[in-house]
């Protein structure tokens, strides 16, 4: 492929300031590279040409272009993702949208902002604060993701049992299909009963029916004040007990998550924090809750009263303010951390039914005790929506490349015992190049068939994030 | 067509008990007939083979059999619905979910409700409740319509503004696809990112991509106590303020109805109820707030007072009591049946920005006034969610005849206006039959290209509920 043709063609319909060449030197190497990966740092990006548009209408023109001449294209936002779902190694186009970070409009009477999708997420949560609204979607990556790859995977985050996941706060959508063909899905009106919703599709379609150019996403009113409960579990069967309690709780519940034994004894070792708790407990729950005044301080109370008489928990102690609220929340946000600094790890990030859990658990204890000795697991996560970060953590005595050639056998036994359970093989990261290979774990035949069938519909030449998902 | 045959074929698939041909008497011509359309009137059911499914199996035997026999299939409901989507008037098989109506599972952790499709929205009210939960989509037609067809239709109703339509409380779906392939879309997890969501495809199709045969549907708490402020706005553009300044009211906010004096003077005249305020007004606004304690119903008068002081309202009341809330909602929920009754109206369900309304409502006015002498219209609904029903009452010199033909004119000028103001020719409705030749208002060339390439990917053989949207 003539790389400098392309250069030059793409900057006589966009203006050449905004694309690049690898080998121009304008930009840094690694800089470069780094457009053309995200977090998994698995495969390595290889590709020459990057393009920042600046509107809807410069993508249309870069797509149009590329599927006239059979380039492909993978698009790239704040590159956070885990699934290789943003990586460029076969010389595709890399389509940044960096520079696509503006406020289109805002609609004070429905409460919803139309943005350009290059929006760093920390900057929306700014621009719906400035407009005394909210935009609840909210996790650790956020202050580098952009909106557009939050609605190509459909991220969730820490308030999903309150707020769902984006997907449900994304009214309209505008797109760049395969064809460079601009579609403009709602964005004005809650309602409107017109045929197909396509919009959904590109919620979580990772970059391969089109490129999301531009969003208008509902806000909401900000919670008024926030307050932790922090309990000590001695069994599995309590903590379904406690979130099944939570629909009877009179307060609004922001959060609700769990870490283990295990994860409590790493955050402590790495942040040198005391434990919590006067006796140490099997499993550790996190509860968030919205209060406003006097008589909601009362109902927290009330919760820990009620849950400690029903004999669900031997410990529990509830924030006296927002800094204590910060610091139990370190025990559940250090896991990340304080396993990745000081061990050796396999990330699974799956979801099944609470009622399930259990089982599953079980008989991947069995399954890790049998087949991998020494492996060890780190369970923590957002309970509450059946989330689970599953972590594998090295036995000190294996190599990193035993391990890791050994969780590629653990993998497929573990999705098998998923789709036992009624799971899901990726809850929020979603499939990418890393879980493509099993994908029909989570996906019958006949449902990969149609997926293709509609990719092909908006995509006839398969130029946009080839290898991705499918 | 050989319908004996059909009859017994079919009858050795699912059992002869289920399936009935119209020429064996068996069933009353009438109720027959009834099982082939839908609320709509215009189109006379023609069809022979009624069949009465039990299972999703069921189903797939029926659907894979008219695949293989390149038979149509029409899928019947609760029949409430207002665009002729369920009507069999080609010797299409119809096929009812009337006997689909069980519970299937409940989980109590996750709140959901795993049901068949045919149950009646009303009873899947009850199911939730006798659990202690709530299913909170709601709406004038829920003693008869399926949940099934709220479903296929995306129905919204009367608290859209606080719980959205039922999209947002659908979490599983089971479907079955003009190949008579079943599919089932997750249902017992919250968070599966895994490859595209077909199953919103599905919601809003209106039985023309495939046939739903299961639901889990989430639920959520009941409202604790409701009341009602009911206002007289002078103008337009203080209906806006008030829906804006909803935004900072401190309670939650359950529907934002209005509607005009028009609307007011027939249920006046009809129930025979007198007037809420001492003096007349344009617009009225019906605000249903969730409240529970004294605090509360002290937050309802600041409400008042403040959109008092700021000379939004010429006159407020709140209602004192649950009997006195339902005397207000009678001034908006009397209103369909006070004009159908002593007037004959062309009925349009319409949408659109809430900010666009008042110049649309101009322009509206001056084309009626400019073109068809007489014409008056009726507006009200839920404004809320920008959604009015505008409906057009015949003058009384006009014959019915010529009052709809010219309505025939009216409605593709109509709906010009609202695609100018960015709005959507079917709010709630759907498309069917009746608005067909019109989707083209809302939905670009090419995205109907994509609907079509997406419905033959679902149904290769066209033969789900041919003729309808596409």
């Amino acid at each position: 492929m003539d790389f400098t043709k392309t250069k030059t063609e793409l900057g006589l319909l966009i203006g050449e300031k905004k694309v690049i060449q690898k080998k121009d030197g304008t930009m840094d190497d690694a800089l470069f590279d780094s457009y053309g990966t995200d977090r998994t740092k698995v495969y390595p990006p290889n590709y020459q040409i990057l393009v920042f548009p600046e509107t809807t209408d410069d993508v249309a023109s870069i797509v149009s272009y590329a599927y006239k001449n059979g380039i492909s294209i993978v698009p790239s936002g704040g590159r956070t993702g885990y699934a290789g779902g943003a990586v460029a190694k076969n010389d595709e186009i890399v389509i940044s949208l960096n520079k696509m970070n503006q406020v289109l409009d805002f609609d004070p009477f429905l409460g919803t902002l139309h943005i350009q999708a290059g929006m760093i997420t920390k900057n929306l949560h700014k621009e719906a604060e400035e407009r005394g609204f909210y935009f609840p979607v909210d996790f650790a990556a956020t202050g580098s993701s952009h909106i557009g790859g939050n609605i190509a995977t459909n991220a969730g985050g820490v308030r999903v049992v309150r707020y769902g996941l984006i997907r449900d706060w994304v009214l309209g959508l505008t797109v760049v299909t395969g064809k460079g063909e601009v579609f403009r899905f709602n964005g004005e009106i809650l309602k409107n009963n017109t045929g197909y919703d396509l919009k959904h599709l590109f919620i979580g379609s990772e970059g391969t029916l089109g490129i999301i150019t531009e969003a208008v996403v509902k806000l909401t009113k900000p919670p008024k004040d926030i307050r932790v409960i922090f309990l000590a579990v001695p069994e599995y069967k309590n903590i379904l007990e406690i979130f099944r309690e939570t629909h009877n709780f009179d307060l609004p519940l922001l959060a609700f998550e769990f870490l283990t034994d295990y994860c409590l004894d790493k955050v402590k070792e790495h942040l040198g924090v005391p434990d919590p708790f006067q006796a140490p407990s099997k499993y550790y729950v996190l509860m968030e809750f919205e209060v406003s005044g006097e008589s909601d301080e009362e109902k927290l109370y009330s919760i820990l009263e009620s849950i400690t008489e029903k004999e669900l928990i031997t410990d529990g102690s509830i924030a006296q303010n927002s800094r204590q609220n910060e610091t139990f929340w370190k025990y559940r946000e250090g896991i990340s951390e304080s396993l990745s600094l000081a061990y050796t790890v396999h990330k699974n990030d799956i979801s099944l039914p609470l009622r399930n859990m259990e089982a599953f658990l079980d008989e991947m204890t069995t399954l890790l005790t049998n087949k991998y000795q020494g492996f060890s697991i780190a369970l923590f996560g957002h309970i509450g929506d059946g989330n689970l970060h599953l972590n594998i953590v090295k036995p000190k005595e294996l190599s990193d490349a035993d391990f890791f050639q050994q969780c590629k056998q653990v993998d497929p036994d573990m999705f098998q015992l998923i789709q036992k359970f009624k799971g899901s093989i990726s809850a929020e990261h979603g499939i990418g190049l890393l879980k493509k290979d099993y994908l029909g774990f989570s996906r019958s035949a006949s449902e990969l068939d149609t997926m293709r069938a509609i990719k092909l519909a908006f995509d006839p030449k398969g130029i946009l994030n080839p290898g991705k998902v499918l």
